[in-house]
């Protein structure tokens, strides 16, 4: 799995018990998910389709950087199935997985469409190629 | 199923495509169970601990008004088990599901203790008594 | 007075003292009457016109739950009168009062028009009738 | 009266109808007037009592320049009374107007306390004669 | 130097050390750049182009009032070249400088294109002359 | 140079004219600088002490991935310079350039100390070491 996007746990990010807020965790992830989502697929119109279960193993605290890994699990046709851990960049705990993150590519009008990528592409390479 | 809290959604709640960032929706639910577990078991030293599976049924869009349910599965020992759904307040259409949302009851050191709740109160027959 | 939107009073809400900043609260209860209004107008068109004189009776703190109730003053022609309450959920000690809100509705060119409401209604009786 | 602060209306300001929030220009005011009875109280422990009515006189929308404007109606033992008035910087059309918001200063226990102070000072001025 | 702009240091303003985030700092400065450059110009097509040097003097805490300052540099074709100033409200002390801050006016199609001012004008001048 | 956090432009990240907001940008790429700081000197006591010049060289639309790279130019003894660059992650595009940022280690009471750092460190290699 890579690890890209980090965070650095800011009191804007908190609940009040001073941890940091799940539902913020939860929005960090939907947002890398769809961003690796956008890279592999060539297409802005991607929506969230549905995500497994979520077990939130540690929490973090004002100050922790996190940082977010995705892996893919599998290609569909229209779909894209991704895997996210988030984990303490020091100290490498985990914080919180998710084994099955769907994410949908859209058409002009807002309906599923065949994205016809099978494999993990680097942008790098893409770039050579044209 | 109660549903309270509304959201009108905004601009600032959008994802690049014009429709509410699924991220947000995860963040406004999750703020909900923590705030619903709350009142509940009357401990603010609450955390979520699990998610099940999330459906992601329909979107929204800007200038909708959504509201928030949540009802009670199952008082644990140590836990409060949740369930939300979120739907548009003006067709009744379901946005998003989540069956299971285990919130945790801390202790003052940050481990889980008993809350000794077992069913549904309400804040005015607490104050009634009190 | 019904009270449905809950908010949980996270650092981000926080004045420099530690208490609920005041602007976030006024602006938690402009969305209310503003989404309370375009649910009973049937119309998303709709402008905070007024606002009568505001009480600040309490304050809150990290950590608290509140909650923000909507009364209906009086339907006009153009307008919607509201009546706020703001409260702590969990002792309901009232924080904030405001005796008339009054939302109006536009056409689509942005001028007042008529709404042709007279009473409250209910989302689930429009959706049955229809 | 003066205008100091001046605000950018940014997409994250905007009502679903594409114009400046209410609730974000009561916040904007709020700080303002607060910060406002900080520097001429010299006391940090500042809060909102009371507002009178508030007129929405015209709209703003994404991307115009507003300024808002503080000036100061009576100095109270305990409180600062101040008058607010918002208005677009290019055509200084007028938006907003609240002629009494009531700042309280509040001593280290939270209680109101006398602030000794009864005519407008400047800061230079200060620190000139320390 | 001129200050207009002023904030109230607020814990969403907070880097995890519980001083101003300078991320935030540097924002403010662009959004007084970008707004006094709207109003210099008579544009709201503006870019931010280029930031000469700056130095982070001292810091500021939660509770601190601060102040923007900025002036004119010159007026290029395309260009405005601003200088900023950021300081403590109550001390005076200067947290930041930035001694060119360029900003380039443009047309409809996103090109630089000559604003035809040369000299720093005031709103209310402009007001009187039409 | 590795770059690491990636984000997704959304509409509360644009200004008004539709673009990436300049004020925005320096925010993250402030926040990137100090984790990367805090990561390798194992201090989370981290200021930004100076930026050079920024070059603004292309924007960002909504929609957009952008990531930001971090390099080290210099480990001092308080200090660590670094050197950033933003661009575009479809087209690799330039967006930004800073060649120095001066980040500086704290001690408890907010001095600049020393850290002991002189090279670029993997917290998997301190991980399997410790």
């Amino acid at each position: 799995m890579r690890f890209h996007t980090r965070k650095w746990v800011k009191p804007e990010d908190l609940n009040p018990n001073g941890t940091l807020f799940g539902g913020k965790l939860l929005a960090w992830i939907d947002e890398e998910a769809a961003l690796y989502a956008i890279i592999q697929l060539e297409n802005q119109r991607i929506v969230t389709k549905y995500m497994s279960e979520i077990n939130f193993m540690a929490s973090a605290r004002q100050g922790d950087i996190i940082e977010i890994g995705i892996d893919v699990v599998k290609f569909g046709v229209t779909s894209l199935v991704l895997r996210s851990e988030v984990r303490n960049k020091m100290t490498q705990e985990k914080i919180i997985t998710v084994d099955n993150i769907t994410m949908v590519s859209l058409d002009g009008s807002g309906k599923p469409s065949a994205h016809g990528k099978t494999k993990i592409e680097y942008v790098k390479d893409r770039l050579e190629k044209s």
